[in-house]
């Protein structure tokens, strides 16, 4: 028996039965005192998890919902951008910001590596008339499975002007990010990764000085703009119906992970990395990311050259009811995408190396079975 | 004993037990086959109830998402746009469409009052060098209670080219809308009405005409950019990740309502509304739409002066924790909203009636108690 579809992709992540339960509520009246009162603690506890006393706006849409939210509140068109592009998600955020009439420098990172703080710290040197407006960033690349230090980069920005703005769909509340310690304009979430949810819900916290640059900014919005949207935050609504079961959910999933701690989260992701790249390795079978910037959330593994990744990920699919992501475009057969990311217990992890030993077995790849499953054994008792 | 809140305000709309259950299934891959076949199955069913054969793309937003999305897709700045308002979604609609660049005209016809055929008639004969790009209606504006007759507003439009888009949000499935038949170029739903889901989905159907318009458009636009949208849709997929939960919710909730027929959930709200409309007249209130444009989905109830209408709201809800919506800006104090849509039953209006009498009779009113109950009795007996 494989039972039910076990996700290993990077988002949508596992729902504990807390939060399903909860999103089982009936609804009620999003203008009545009920639901101001989870909006509060819901805008309350994601500040706190962005490490923030600025602005938060939750939208009811997907995570590129955010990033447009973005790119209309703080860009004008003809604005010059200067996007660190390392991925697919890098990509679409510079893509966004061009279908908004932003002029488009794109710093192309190969795929699989992470952006250079000094390249960046580079550029803005070569910018003395403060031409570039903004900077867009994404902290964990979903495609590749790397992410890249936003506190250094920030850093490297030095006393730029630039609104800096960090696409933190896959990252936020798994990987440490400090929007107010390390001067973020922008950050960007979404619900189905981290926060234990389903997708549906997007998250946009951002800084004073974006706010004021939104004043000024002037390309057309109405469902994103933020003006609108802190003019009802200040009567404990939204602007527009929210999606009432998914805050119900985001209760939730809040407390569970304030039970948890934010730093043993972030402690938990890294241990899991540690986990699935030490035993992948003694599978045989190379990483794409390198170890000093390979995410915590998810591992790319690239997959014997004999097999290609695409029929490794089938058979885990038939034989164990496990899904794992493939690579997007130019990675397409190339590598698999593991999610350790979420609701993920070390013991989900434990069977799916098994099951991915066994996988490599049957299809040929010269393995013996439990070296790898051992090595993640060895990870779990070195951090009881 | 009160229980839980009964939530009676013209959406969100409670969620059938089916559909709560059918949410809370674990997430799948939404890039995966199963994921297609819901995707599949919800596009055509939704079509269905659009009795349409043309496109249709679901979006993770609240309603007024949708409506951004037919301004970002087949509008122009500049166009010349002619926006029917009589209440606070039908200034929604023109507000999008002016914060992106069209020149609104607005035809303001007074709240409570449905617009008229004649003249939109007289209009679109002014307009012999067609500068008038689209047209913009509310079917059912929930904020008055009043629905307009899309049928008359189309055939009075004759052969003048602007596309006829409709905000079917708080009316999709509960009244009847024929896009084909009728000749409609857009409609636009939400979830959390008819539908009898949580609100986080929205629906865009186009036709060809309004798609072959979408590429000339030219507003920016990414996040409900059609053409993407669509390309996605071939696949069996989402340009971006689908709310999953919302879709199992859906995919249940469709086949409810196909069980039930859409002839026989049109005429089941058009009984609500006799049911009620009867009731609170005969507990000597009055009505704000007139009989002939009165919404099946929801009634206005004009409070007597004396009391307010916040105050009626107020009792129901802390003696019977029922929320009813009240008066929307110029309305505000005036009226008291009964939303009768989506998953009510007779027997919820029953005790709804009853719950208001006693409402009435404590705040002073002069009634005699049964008065209304026993109308909406007959008007139950009269359609066994």
């Amino acid at each position: 028996m494989v039972g039910e579809q076990f996700l290993l992709v990077p988002g949508p992540t596992p729902i504990p039965d807390r939060v399903s339960r909860a999103m089982s509520r009936p609804m009620i009246n999003h203008r009545g005192p009920e639901f101001r009162e989870i909006l509060e603690e819901v805008t309350a506890e994601v500040k706190n998890i962005c490490c923030t006393r600025d602005h938060l706006i939750i939208y009811p849409s997907s995570g590129t919902g955010a990033l447009e939210a973005a790119v209309t509140n703080f860009i004008s068109p003809g604005d010059k951008v200067l996007a660190i592009t390392m991925g697919v998600f890098g990509e679409r955020f510079a893509d966004i910001a061009a279908s908004f009439g932003a002029r488009v420098e794109r710093m192309a990172v190969k795929w699989g590596q992470a952006a250079d703080p000094d390249m960046i710290r580079e550029r803005m040197l070569k910018d003395p008339n403060r031409e570039i407006k903004a900077l867009l960033v994404t902290h964990n690349e979903t495609s590749t499975g790397v992410y890249n230090d936003i506190k250094m980069i920030r850093e490297a920005m030095g006393e730029h002007p630039a609104l800096f703005m960090v696409d933190a769909v896959s990252s936020l509340s798994a990987l440490e990010l400090k929007m107010d310690a390390w001067g973020i304009d922008v950050i960007l979430s979404g619900s189905q990764k981290a926060f234990m949810i389903p997708p549906g819900l997007s998250f946009m916290t951002f800084s004073e000085r974006a706010l004021k640059a939104s004043r000024e900014a002037d390309n057309p919005r109405y469902y994103w703009d933020v003006s609108l949207g802190l003019k009802y935050l200040e009567k404990g609504q939204t602007a527009f119906t929210p999606a009432i079961s998914l805050f119900y959910g985001l209760r939730e999933a809040l407390t569970m992970l304030k039970e948890e701690g934010l730093e043993n989260i972030i402690a938990r992701h890294k241990k899991y990395r540690t986990l699935v790249r030490t035993s992948v390795r003694a599978m045989g079978l190379e990483l794409l990311a390198h170890d000093n910037h390979a995410s915590p959330s998810l591992t790319s593994v690239i997959a014997p050259a004999s097999l290609g990744s695409n029929r490794v990920r089938q058979y885990m699919s038939e034989k164990f009811n496990i899904v794992m992501a493939g690579g997007q475009q130019q990675l397409d057969d190339v590598i698999f995408r593991i999610g350790h990311l979420g609701y993920i217990r070390e013991l989900d992890l434990l069977s799916v190396m098994a099951a991915l030993e066994i996988t490599l077995a049957q299809l040929g790849h010269d393995i013996t079975l439990g070296v790898g499953v051992s090595r993640a054994q060895k990870v779990i008792l070195e951090n009881i």
